[in-house]
């Protein structure tokens, strides 16, 4: 217990990036909770033997419906997010977290006696027209004339797709479209300037549609919401920069709503009341109110559908360390400009929208997965942002709460979806990591293994990261990896060498980008020769595996991206889920060695691979019959069992180099290993919660969604494990079961989950490794791709 | 009690401009709260007879050090604002109220035991070192190394001057400088980029010294702060746009602070622990933390001085409605270009401020007045906006805490401060009034008087405002007035027509600037005729005040600038407040006009001047022996008492026109009634509070400073009322130690006092009517101007 506080703490201090003294305690105080929780569930957890009953996730897409989601643009970092009750979503912009503002969605009862609303706001239904108000946050006048009631909560239905939310209640249907689509490669010349306008236009739709076919009178429709930003206030959007009949209100200069319906108001007032009550006309566009509105009017006896804008804008200058501003400031001058496109070119984007949904829709997974994909792709999506840096396109993936730019170790993740998307992305991150943000270190041996006190010849490596909240850091240094430490905030640099290899590989094999391979075969071979200095500074003694920590680390540990799991996944030396990593980087090098007719090196690395096989294979034999993959190997090692063994097999594919995964090829023994080692540890007690989900390391509850979806399609498409028994559809309802838990879905999609519950990693983009479902076996038979 | 309830409710709309619901509601709380206590309080102040003792103010500079006040560049809307205790100040750019953010100054004690902090943060210095970090907000870890210890308040001293603010404890002095200096005309060819970038810069200055004489080891010296943009976070500056030898932190590109201290480490972190406990140099400078702090080092043995930029900067376009940015983008083009120019031109920055320092100290004001002048300049300063709209300047002062752009009844307060710094800003504000904030309307006559449903001619006239929190609001109607009211947010279209007459007679009267006189005649001609139509369509029947209404308030009635006191200074028709500016408008007017040849104008003018000052000694006299003018003359009125009375006499001699003001003149009756007035209202139980504040109306107990400070500036330089008696000195106390009040003083300088407690128009600018009193007899002896 006191151990399990004391990791705790540790996250706390991740978990507080940026965030206020009273968000801090409250993240303490909810961890405290979730510890002795787990404390509570452990037991049950690890203790229960194989075959124990599962238990059936708690949340389900049945009994859940009021989880956020993004609905997101495509490089904007910037969210309408929607779905948790209360003023808990709305309209982020370069955020951590949700917005946390009322979000407005009304429609007249066909009597006119009240106004029904779905539940984004404090509502107080009970207390006739004093309780009206009084939940609203506003002083309180004389002037109510009309009442708000929620919907109640069982005559809401909500069906979410990847690229579309839509709500139902009564005769309202409220359905937001958000962007999921390929974005042109800016510096291709086959990029027309209209595709990367429409690509990335910083906006969303929304559809209102009113069902007054059975209705006498109009009704009113309202969408609107109160902003947040203190240094700005709400306001009408700028008449002269709309079109015709177009209404838009907006908060500052960087978001806001438009709407093209015949004859709607923007209205604006210190509440409510002010703008839907009995007020003179003009008096609803009150400027000093925060509450604005679009109002609507739906004819009688018809089914009138209305259209919105959602838009943001960040013009000008938006990082520091790095002059660069977003990408969409090329084609929009304001706010007003981008609604006014979206509205303009609103059939398009919302038929692209829908065929992305459809193409899901087309694939063979089930409704968790297609969940789980959906909910990631939203969130992958919020947190991308394209710049524009001394002219050229600059491609950041944000990492969701802690908002660090470009974290390596989530671009090797996310690669399976930029890849199929966008794989200039991808291209992008590399040549900034290789041109800014990498360096040539000297690597030690750790105390009690050779000479503690010597260097040797490290080579090229990786920042962990590029900075932070729209901070770039200087060359070199990314924000987070810092020395002395032995677990988190240490140096990355084995790691980030590996995925900048894995990265460029299959960047080449799915481009047969022949110029770029050329330009950076240079910076691959000294990759590979700095693997080697970090294997063993004598090539005899190599063992396929990392042996050296960088001299960055200052007397510290390198660690995995799993810094935070426990020590079977922190520690990088010796490390098997890095071991395998590093084989296939090495297999990747091969083959792209081997292409460029380069056999020297080809042989020097399928060596390497042959060695990392062979030293994990050994180990693995080592364990016995029954036995496992033991996380980490050497001196200080941890015997635990975890999943991510096999996290590696996901590349060589993706790399142009499956045949490696051929189980009666050169790797047939590894692989093999490999299939034993996930049967061993696949069950309840050890890597499986009781709930079916996967459990990561068998000695941490903490178990990450993105990391699980790699680990499914590995052991399915390439260890032939079972995609349609009991277990994987318990295991699949489980992971999405997590995302829908009743607090935690607060935050829309989180990897880190304690026994299930979010406790880190929030509103967080990793979850596309998804996307390699839609590879396996039964999506392909269908032949799906997306984008 | 019900009746203040309600009317405090209307003020908690107002109060609640860009609220959010929590803060409303606090807001709210204490406004009952305030209520209530004025419930207790005004039977005393009301109802005690004339004589009866005064009650010492409750706070007073003696006792009270802990208040804040803004330390602001000059049209930045932007404010360095310390000196309330807690994370109650910070760096705040465009907000409504301080940032709450931490505020670290810091000094090791000489054993190094412990540092030594100035209160501005929350410190538990109780609890050993786990006290020491629990109330910082962060997460806790394991590398506490130091304690930080609150200095005892008692060691603590404060000297708050108009231009430096000077804290001393221990062996540390923190010493922040601002400007007040003029602001050369950007449109003159006289004003030199250079003289301009230097009065523009945003920044302020600090200089922290240390006297280590006494000590024999170097001790760190620690400035620093936790910013609280979501959308951003702490950084530290980049040093590619540093001179060499400077380190900055910042937070987003927003704000900021730099030194040129030798070797002074840009120090970030997630807890001050980490960057001032034993971690690793190299970890000091955490690009994830949120706390950013500069530490310099003094060395033993001598007293050392640091000197820092608190910077700001908002490049790119900074309002809508109306494309603009801040001026001084022309100068500077990141943060730290702006931190850099103010390091680079410290010694001549901080001569400037120490001379406008220095001529407050010859004048002869007491030390209440200096305070209260000192605050209320400051307060001004964070208001004010030069912003660059279509290549021009275009000058804004904002409301305080409502950010209302250029409200126009504050612009004729202000006037008297702008004219004697930097008379062009008022040309500027009246210039965009006249071409984008004024309109013609017509009037009616009130139900009962004449024929209501009759329209008649009405004429020229102005908005309010310009709009709000940077939203520009469309041509012709500025963000606050609504139709069909009778009290808060109604129009004010006769008072803004006074008003711009005033300020463009004082402004010619200042600056003889012939070529705008010509450009305005027509408007001046046209101001006149919309003040005889607003008098009586019939010639023969106007009486020198107004007594018809605009049709813009669809049935409502206007109000004045006082439309949150009570009915005694709300409505504007018939009101002798507004009649004594109307008088001054039409006095400013005769004396132009005739200057200008123009004779028949000047003749009307006059006319309407004699008939005005007519009907109101009329009024007096029929009051009777010992009786007052009645605030609100005609039906409906009111006879309340009001100090306002005499607010139009403060105008003749800004206008040109001092001989109306010759006790023996042509308005002789006229002064005589409003002194006898002045006379039988100034006691206590009338219009004095018990502690002998000034009490500008018998019915309410809401008091305005700004309005007070014109009218003790009008009763002593125009009126013959002594400035140095016992009821002066307790007036200037009072109002003083309104301002002191332990808990609205974190509002810096306020306006509206209830009983002496802020609130409303808090953070406000409207104090610098006060620079009235360096006119007067004592002060001009010494010959002091300003600037």
């Amino acid at each position: 217990m006191a151990q399990a506080a004391r990791r705790v703490q540790q996250w706390a201090a991740r978990h507080n990036l940026g965030g206020t003294g009273g968000a801090a305690k409250l993240v303490l105080g909810l961890i405290i909770v979730v510890v002795l929780l787990s404390a509570i569930l452990t037991p049950l957890n690890n203790r229960s033997g194989a075959g124990a009953r599962l238990r059936p996730p708690l949340a389900t897409l049945a009994t859940e419906k009021f989880y956020n989601a993004h609905h997101a643009p495509i490089g904007a970092f910037a969210s309408f997010t929607l779905g948790y009750k209360g003023a808990s979503g709305g309209l982020g912009l370069e955020l951590a977290g949700p917005a946390n503002q009322n979000v407005y969605v009304m429609l007249d009862a066909c009597d006119g006696s009240r106004l029904d609303a779905l539940p984004f706001f404090p509502i107080d239904s009970g207390g006739g027209d004093d309780g009206f108000f009084s939940q609203m946050g506003n002083a309180l006048g004389e002037r109510v004339s009309s009442r708000v009631v929620a919907y109640p909560d069982e005559a809401i239905s909500r069906t979410l797709r990847a690229d579309s939310d839509t709500w139902r209640a009564g005769d309202l249907t409220f359905r937001i479209l958000s962007p999921v689509r390929e974005v042109p490669d800016p510096s291709s010349a086959a990029a027309t300037d209209a595709a990367l306008e429409q690509a990335l236009v910083p906006a969303v739709l929304v559809e209102l549609t009113v069902d007054n076919s059975a209705c006498d009178t109009p009704r009113r429709a309202v969408f609107g919401f109160q902003g947040s930003d203190l240094s700005a206030g709400g306001r009408r959007m700028d008449e002269a920069l709309l079109g015709r009949g177009v209404a838009g209100v907006a908060h500052g200069l960087s978001y806001g709503l438009a709407t093209d319906a015949p004859g709607a108001l923007a209205a604006q007032g210190f509440a409510l009341r002010d703008v839907l009550g009995d007020a003179a006309l003009e008096n609803r566009t009150f400027a000093l109110g925060n509450h604005v509105v679009l109002v609507a009017r739906a004819p009688p006896r018809a089914v009138t559908t209305f259209r919105y804008a959602v838009a943001f804008y960040r013009g000008g200058r938006a990082t520091a360390g790095l002059d660069a501003s977003y990408y969409y400031t090329r084609f929009f001058s304001s706010l007003e400009s981008v609604a006014q496109y979206a509205l303009d070119h609103f059939d398009e984007l919302r038929a692209a929208s829908l065929a992305a949904d459809a193409l899901l829709e087309r694939s063979s997974l089930s409704a968790n997965q297609q969940f789980s994909l959906a909910q990631a792709i939203r969130s992958y999506y919020g947190s991308t942002q394209l710049l524009l840096a001394s002219n050229k396109p600059l491609w950041v993936v944000n990492e969701g709460e802690y908002r660090m730019m470009n974290t390596f170790d989530l671009t090797v993740d996310q690669l399976f979806f930029e890849l199929r998307m966008n794989p200039w992305t991808v291209r992008n991150v590399l040549d900034t990591f290789a041109r800014r943000y990498s360096y040539t270190d000297e690597v030690v041996f750790p105390p009690g293994e050779g000479d503690a006190a010597k260097t040797y010849p490290g080579g090229l490596s990786f920042a962990h990261d590029m900075g932070v909240a729209n901070a770039f850091t200087p060359a070199g240094r990314g924000s987070y990896e810092q020395s002395g430490l032995r677990g988190l905030f240490s140096f990355m640099t084995h790691e980030q060498l590996v995925n900048w290899v894995l990265c460029a590989t299959a960047y080449v094999h799915a481009t047969a980008d022949g110029p770029w391979l050329d330009a950076h075969t240079e910076t691959l071979q000294n990759a590979l020769q700095s693997l080697l200095n970090r294997d063993h500074p004598d090539p005899a003694k190599r063992d396929g595996l990392m042996s050296l920590d960088s001299t960055r680390c200052a007397g510290g540990d390198e660690i995995t991206t799993y810094d935070s799991l426990d020590t079977s996944l922190g520690r990088a030396r010796g490390n098997v889920y890095l071991g395998g990593k590093t084989w296939a980087a090495y297999v990747a090098l091969e083959h792209v060695f081997f292409s460029n007719g380069m056999e020297e090196q080809a042989a020097l690395a399928r060596g390497q691979a042959d060695k990392a096989a062979a030293t994990m294979t050994a180990a693995f034999n080592a364990a016995g019959p029954g036995g496992h993959l033991p996380a980490v190997l050497g001196t200080g090692g941890s015997a635990s069992a975890i999943i991510p063994a096999i996290e590696g097999l996901a590349f060589p594919k993706h790399c142009g180099a499956e045949a490696a995964l051929d189980p009666r090829g050169r790797y047939k023994e590894y692989l093999a290993a490999l299939k034993s080692h996930l049967t061993a540890v696949l069950r309840p007690g050890v890597c499986l919660f009781r709930d079916g989900g996967w459990k990561l390391s068998s000695t941490s509850d903490n178990s990450w969604l993105s990391k699980i979806y790699i680990s499914q399609h590995v052991a399915r498409a390439v260890l032939g494990f079972p995609s349609n028994d009991a277990a994987a559809a318990a295991a699949d309802a489980a992971h999405a079961g997590w995302l829908l838990h009743p607090r935690e879905s607060y935050w829309a999609w989180s990897d880190q989950q304690l026994a299930g519950v979010a406790i880190g990693s929030r509103y967080y983009p990793r979850g596309v490794t998804s996307i390699l479902w839609l590879d396996e076996a039964g999506a392909q038979g269908q032949g799906v791709t997306m984008g």
